[in-house]
């Protein structure tokens, strides 16, 4: 017994060295946005070129891995010599296996052909987006849909190359399961749209000449009314918002304050970026250097940040609270709009072309549009020069508009040019857990509106610190949903959260 | 020759690879001067761990000794195999060696205890100088002397055990050297301190309440005026003022901008830090990954500092320039004070307790007072409980006054309980090449008062630039000043400098 916690303290410690360089890797990501002077780029690729392969080496020595195999087999993820170790320790031994087994798949040469495609591919597709010319982009887009088709065969699936994609970044969710979901979800939301749509409303007093001061300093109150601590955190400003943590304690996010979209670019997106934000924060200190002090996945991070963004920061018990100082924070601009009125602003349901201006009825359309192309693109039933035709026809489809250009189309995100096929679904599945985690929220606290109303938001914190964050990657997404709400993940949630919120 | 080339360049890949690892290195310690969260000090420690260790590591890598090997003997430093190699890739090998010799020759062991020593003697130091209580730091300070004595006999020496530890700092510099600049040094300052100090102005407007961003604002002017270009460096503010370098191209100040002191504590400071980012700047880009492109040595990194600061940054023609500019910055403050009044009040000689608040002509006088001790201290001539009576005595013999106080007194400096024994001569040595690099300048700019006077200060940083900073470790401190002056370092031009600034 002595010797298997030895064992497991020296993998720990190895396990300690591996997340102080992804630590360190995101501190230099972090400076990069945000302090960097311009012409620091050079030395900052060498940094990040030198971590990289780094934390490559350390995740697949031999060493970690002999040490690894002790405790449990790889191939198989059984495990062979536990005695004496407990749950926690179990569950961070399969996940460094999981992690491991990974990294372990993919070949050298073949992360070397991938890092090099999608570095190319996101430059050439920035010129492409900005030029408005797919057929410059497709050549490297079809090379890149071949490497995730290899990626898929390198990590093994059972059903669907798509599934081995989808595991990377929602362990354990399949295509037959998205498939089920999204077929209930997306006719639902097309009617609802639609229905919704044709209501028009006034929102031109959320855009103007907003004091960047003013906007930072309601972002700040925001957050700490939210639950960040004193201390353990960044706000700063950048280009585009975004939200990194290098530790629990050390968690970093940015804003957007110069915008003249006050609500989408500034305010709901802060609150999205603490929402994830909150989630590093809640992870468990003591298991660091564990996989169990890392998030689980990234529908799991994306709830968090949704929860936050929409189910809560666009409800009315929400800005009962917080609309009173934004009018004091920007007198100018609120002073004569009601709270009814603000209120219909920020939640005009109304199709759109740009996914991430998208309201949260239509959002999720744009998320299930990308998923089934990716889908037919990974089987090869779709072509990569079919694209365009096949995005748009969608558009037409599930939110009755088209884009004009392909730059507003399907070279609007940059996904794809980074490789980062089946990341998308991740969006929508944020959503429905968002949903069903509210949902059990609420049946605890059946008074969390009043209390919202008076500005009491740390319950939920600590509600989703309990049920989520703490436990890390401890469980699966699914076991950690069964525990926090009673049921596997069902959109009926969602639906039922739309449906209440706008009548029709 | 094909061949020495391949090995050299393979060489070359390993040093970018540690300079690229000292320059995260620098990132993690500038983001813990300046934005860290105060509770992100746990992660901090483990970054800072893991990459010392990893550096220590990679450079007694036996993989890159063998490489080194190949070109020059480690041992006696004579070059082996270098046909082909031209004079600057010679040089690089020859400052390898030195960077791995000397890490060879302390022992594992050794740097680890040399290590904690220092980590416990600066937290009791910092408790001992608060308390006023040298007894407490007596002991932890006789550990560290006597681990000095040890890093000497590692290291090595001739002469005088404190020529090793000199060498550390300043390559090449021994107390032979030392002692006859210094002789020639001490009665002269001794004497035109007390002739001085006989003259009171008066300087109170250069205390009070100034605007913090009307100071960074103030230090930013003069930073660009100096000659730093947009995008290339940083100033964000401290508790107190650095300099810290990840690139010539990523050079990053802060400055201290929470202070009642304006000149010393913000204006000179900025000053002083910038003239260290210029020579930072100033590298040789073209050599990034070997020793070239480093530092040649505190004394001459000081030089660059103290030049700016003080002979330029104190100088009539600098500030008929931009005390108009200051003026302008701080009406409330300056406007009724005449540039001669402001003039004075910053040059005014006046014998003081705490070195780095003293004046420029006291100020080296602080320096040879440390030096003295610390080479008794090494020798055994002076033992650490008798260090507060000798340094008071020195104190009453050369600025005739007495501290009241240790804490005043021979605590109020860090550098003992962090081990830099043969540190404190490179702030003296500062001053003395920078005396000797400015007669130079004004020779070859006969009208260099004349361009100051018109806010012209670009050809300073290019002169400096040219003799000094683009060489980094080409040459020894001695070459270099005598490439650049004609002569080795001589006291005379500071003495010099002085008299003439100081009639008396």
């Amino acid at each position: 017994m002595q010797s298997a916690q030895t064992l497991y303290a020296s993998l720990w410690e190895k396990g300690k060295e591996l997340q102080v360089l992804k630590s360190i890797s995101t501190l230099i990501g972090w400076d990069q946005e945000t302090y960097m002077p311009k012409q620091g780029i050079g030395i900052r690729s060498m940094h990040k070129q030198y971590i990289e392969a780094l934390l490559h080496q350390e995740m697949t020595s031999t060493h970690f891995q002999e040490k690894l195999s002790h405790f449990i087999d790889l191939d198989s993820g059984k495990f062979l010599s536990v005695q004496g170790l407990d749950d926690i320790q179990k569950a961070a031994l399969r996940e460094w296996r999981r992690d491991v087994v990974k990294e372990k798949k993919l070949p050298e040469k073949f992360v070397k052909a991938f890092a090099k495609a999608t570095s190319e591919g996101t430059s050439v597709w920035a010129e492409a987006r900005a030029a408005n010319d797919f057929t410059s982009f497709q050549p490297h887009l079809e090379g890149l849909v071949k490497l995730c088709r290899e990626r898929a065969s390198y990590l093994g699936y059972k059903d669907h190359p798509y599934d081995a994609l989808l595991d990377e970044y929602e362990p354990g969710m399949t295509t037959k399961t998205l498939d089920k979901l999204f077929a209930g979800l997306k006719t639902f939301l097309i009617d609802l749209t639609h229905k919704l749509s044709k209501k028009s409303v006034q929102a031109d007093f959320l855009y103007g000449s907003f004091e960047e001061k003013a906007m930072l300093d309601f972002d700040y109150f925001l957050v700490e009314s939210m639950g960040f601590q004193k201390d353990t955190y960044r706000l700063d400003t950048s280009s585009h918002p975004m939200c990194l943590s290098l530790h629990p304690k050390d968690v970093r996010m940015t804003t957007v304050t110069k915008t003249r979209d006050l609500f989408s670019a500034n305010i709901s997106s802060v609150i999205h970026e603490a929402g994830h934000g909150l989630y590093e924060q809640g992870l468990n200190e003591e298991w660091f250097g564990t996989p169990l002090c890392e998030f689980l996945s990234m529908g799991i991070h994306e709830s968090q940040s949704k929860l936050w963004e929409c189910f809560l920061g666009q409800s009315l018990p929400f800005w009962t609270y917080f609309y009173p100082h934004l009018q004091k924070a920007f007198p100018k601009h609120f002073a004569n709009v009601s709270l009814t009125s603000f209120y219909q602003a920020i939640n005009q349901v109304s199709p759109s072309l740009i996914r991430i201006y998208a309201d949260e009825v239509t959002y999720s359309l744009h998320v299930i549009l990308r998923y089934e192309l990716e889908k037919a693109l990974l089987e090869g039933s779709l072509q990569v020069k079919d694209i365009p035709q096949a995005w748009n026809d969608k558009m037409q489809a599930y939110l009755h508009i088209s884009p004009k250009t392909d730059a507003e189309g399907c070279l609007q995100d940059i996904h794809w040019s980074a490789g980062l096929f089946g990341y998308f679904p991740t969006y929508a599945l944020g959503n429905l857990y968002a949903a069903q985690l509210l949902d059990a929220l609420q049946k605890r606290y059946p008074d969390w509106n009043a209390k919202v109303e008076q500005g009491q938001l740390l319950f939920i914190r600590d509600y989703l610190k309990e049920h989520v964050h703490q436990h890390g990657r401890l469980y699966t997404p699914d076991e950690l949903l069964r525990k926090a709400t009673g049921h596997s993940l069902n959109e009926k949630y969602f639906k039922d959260y739309l449906q209440k919120k706008y009548p029709v």
